[in-house]
């Protein structure tokens, strides 16, 4: 497929480089591609300049947010969750109407310090306000209950958990639930419509304490039945 | 050990019989136990009359609210949470001070339809709601991201899964985990202090949701690392 991964973090980054290696065509979205490929000090999350990953990772394109959604079938949703409405609409809604939005993105307020904080919950989530945003689009909430690497690479765990899909379009889900199977994620739950984020999203409480616990990143929840 | 299991619901009958069976002396407190008694008819959670349960389990006695804790060395929350604060006041600060109390409550709010929300969330928890009133009892959150049956049988899943406990006090998060291990959890993840029940109380949203999506209630988180 033809992928836009919007945003070049260490979610970004992880995941484009792993779509490449399994085949897909893909282009990063950034803000303004000139200025994130001449930067040369570290992004504001430590990620190191953007250059030298692109340099090593050449089969990926860099583009501007709505060149990269106008060019591919099927866009991603990277960003930090407090950009990720702005950024989906410079993406613009005509680049995105029929097309799937796989959401990552958590909706994590750092204003009142650490553990952040949820800026929505239990009564409306990111998932549902992007979907809300752009009618026309088709999003899936998925991945957003792990870390980066490994929602690119599961099996790293010797177990590699559960991971969940919410979307209206169930279209939508499967096609994604069969990238996620490519990545290695054995056991995917389709929770049902796009409200259902509201039950992933808030999940990320207690996986940051459980980062914190369990002192690393590489845990998954696994759902036993 | 003399275990008060406050609230005469099925989490309360439950976990009551599961430690009357491990050989404790257990006393239900309610809060008017003629009344609860002489009821004949199911409750609003549609659990059967009391005293059906109470004739099978004459083990297990029966008293108010504070006579109840007044008896035991370990008191456990098996209210509705949001009658918890108020029956924990019944029950008396003086009859809980440097006791241990377990608490599984979840602070669900029903008044806006199913699924229901949570009335305390992401900056505070019905867990530290109730160490701040009762500062001299010893609080800890546990069993409460699982159902009833789980929470005091385990082993019912071939993979029991995983346990959370958040407390200030980690002697009392031991005599917990001790407990949590006789019901035969065999992974108790120590989240740290009771701020931490943000994290195990918001995932009620997520479990209601798979409750839903795989149509039974018998499941559980486990943390694959």
């Amino acid at each position: 497929m033809k992928i836009a991964v919007l945003g070049t973090g260490s979610v970004g980054r992880i995941i484009a480089a792993r779509l490449a290696e399994l085949g897909h065509t893909v282009a990063m979205g950034t803000r303004d591609p000139q200025a994130t490929l001449a930067r040369t000090t570290a992004d504001a999350m430590g990620n190191p300049p953007f250059a030298g990953w692109a340099h090593e990772n050449q089969d990926i394109s860099v583009a501007s947010f709505a060149d990269a959604a106008e060019g591919a079938e099927f866009v991603i949703n990277a960003t930090n969750g407090a950009a990720s409405l702005e950024v989906l609409g410079q993406a613009g809604a005509e680049n995105l109407a029929g097309k799937v939005i796989l959401d990552i993105a958590n909706p994590l307020d750092f204003s009142n310090g650490m553990p952040p904080t949820l800026f929505v919950k239990d009564t409306d989530s990111l998932g549902e306000q992007i979907q809300r945003a752009f009618p026309e689009a088709r999003v899936v909430k998925s991945l957003n209950t792990l870390n980066a690497g490994l929602m690119a690479r599961p099996a790293t765990l010797a177990d590699p958990g559960t991971v969940f899909v919410s979307g209206d379009d169930s279209d939508a889900k499967n096609t994604v639930a069969g990238l996620l199977k490519d990545f290695g994620h054995q056991d995917v739950i389709d929770l049902g419509d796009i409200t259902t984020a509201r039950g992933t999203e808030m999940l990320l409480p207690v996986w940051l304490r459980l980062w914190g616990a369990l002192g690393t990143p590489e845990f998954n929840f696994k759902i036993v039945r």
